[in-house]
């Protein structure tokens, strides 16, 4: 889709999945980024700027910038300074689109099930939201990775948990929130509004 | 009123619930389905499209089908997988329309009351939202049904517990949500509302 | 407030109040009804009709009616059920504008502590939302009266209740929601807003 | 930025800041209020008028005024009764925008965490939303003030409590809600988003 869809419809794209987001409060404050691939060969993306609420990313939200987080097209400002998972998760799983979310729920969970290493789903038929899951007895494992300022090193932790589980569909930062992707925009969407829910009807019913 | 709408209308109708629904977090990532009846003999339905966000269904989300769930009038894509639950309600209940929810608390109450085999609902004004109950004394059961994949063995116990409950106003899949339905559209949405309150009150009581 | 304005300008007001009321999930299904006084002698109020939804009151939602519930100007259709509660406030409390509203919170609360015969509310800042209250040392006492199908034995212990409590500015029907009012509709909005407030923080806080 | 916005500007913005949080439920009845410096020697802001809906705030809702709390300009009305509390912020902290709301979640946290005097929040990658936080490791002290109806004893106290926790960047006044700041408009709204989500994340999570 990357390929297909111009810069500006994907841009409308993500500043109306800013929208969305911000009114279910999934991205308060200047929390969450997202990104979409404008380009393969090399890695190009349409990436959140730093610092910007995700309710208004129409006017100058969004850049395009390589794998290296450096701007193209004469882009002025800063990227997310949390390119580099973005990226990563690109280069792993060939994801189209990543959505960072921050909602209360993603934060709570990440750190009740911290010392598990990760929140196991199964029985919601919620999980077929889920890419190639086709049963809600599926047993979904997402991953929780401790936070870190140190975002090369993160990147990297993040790349090695992507290679452990190499089915999962997100993986969530301890006290920080959740990451998840797709092969294309809507797709990832998709893929957050599910998690989402999950993690909150887990949450509730305080089991898991 | 499905016989006197235009399908027009009743498309309109029903993109505009599913704006509504996605708004409360009732039909998140692509869950939820709904129906409308267009037509008697033999029975015709309008019916959400497989894979389709609910708060988008203005473009291209609904499709005529038959009762065995084959596109009517060219149409093209695959109907929801859920449409033999919707044509088992039309069927032996009559229903006009057919509503399936997927909150969290429909999602929570589902699975902490499945060992009992239901909700039961009693004491609550907004029990008289549901189509001829005059009193708060009214005692609503909500069967519970574990959840399946296999449709046409799911759609048989459907007609089997409605058969047995034949009072009762909607039904839970577990860990799967909430399906009502009514004589008209609007009849189900009330009912879905009214329905999506109690179980939430229920939930947040700890009693029933 | 009844007197000067026009009655096209108070429907647009209750037309108004219904969709935000609604959208804080506080009438859904057809729950909840809501007057305003626009004559004194004899009492004639604009009222909800009987099972609209309040999202929705803009096309045919309200009528006009006399203290007996008659219609008047030749409107059809039914005033709401609870009208007699209505006019009771309006006679006893000379109150300008009734609404009662039918959320979680107050539904969950009018449970928890229906066995004190009340909610004792006090020291929130928020209190002082409440007409003529200017500290949150203020203790206010919110009755909670048993559910009743019978509108004339319910109205005549609301009469009851509003005589012993003459100071109270609200009051809870059991399982049923929150019954407020104010000398104009303004002010008995603030006085939902405030009341809805303080039960949810309440219920949160486990407290009175 | 209040030197260079026009206050048309300024107006049009904190009437929308009152749309969005009323939309979140953090300004029910006519509780909270919101301040911008428009001048600077000697200090004049734009205050929301006493007992006047956030969420309405085009028409009339905001009136400039000086330090003393005088009106300017021929405003007429009177302001935020809490007026005391902004102007004593900007003169501490030299704050552009001063922001109170009243939530659910800051008025439950105030009242919870009221003996210990404060709440502390660390660990939530969310904390590096307010201004000069890099970590989530950061401790953040909210002070939490006991109510108080005497504005000039209350705003004393404030004074006290920025000048001995030289570094916070809100403080909650118990049972009554959230004061938090910022050299602009925007990061004060930030404050706002930032801390309303620590204050339910820490609610949910049950530690501090």
């Amino acid at each position: 889709m990357g390929e297909t869809m111009s810069r500006d419809d994907l841009s409308e794209q993500l500043a109306d999945i800013g929208r969305r987001f911000d009114a279910r409060n999934w991205v308060l404050g200047t929390s969450g980024n997202f990104s979409v691939v404008v380009g393969r060969s090399p890695l190009r993306l349409l990436m959140t700027r730093s610092g910007i609420p995700k309710g208004d990313l129409a006017a100058d939200g969004l850049m395009e910038i390589g794998a290296d987080g450096a701007a193209l097209q004469g882009a002025s400002g800063r990227p997310s300074a949390e390119t580099p998972l973005h990226v990563e998760v690109m280069q792993v799983r060939g994801a189209g689109a990543v959505l960072h979310t921050h909602s209360i729920w993603s934060t709570v969970l990440s750190d009740r099930h911290a010392s598990a290493g990760g929140v196991a789903i199964t029985g919601f038929e919620m999980l077929k939201g889920l890419e190639g899951v086709s049963t809600h007895e599926h047993r979904e494992w997402i991953p929780i990775l401790e936070n870190d300022q140190d975002m090369g090193r993160l990147a990297s932790r993040v790349r090695d948990v992507l290679g452990e589980h190499t089915q999962c569909h997100a993986f969530l930062l301890r006290r920080h929130g959740l990451y998840t992707w797709g092969e294309t925009l809507p797709q990832a969407v998709r893929h957050v509004e599910t998690l989402e829910f999950l993690l909150e009807a887990v949450g509730r019913t305080g089991g898991s």
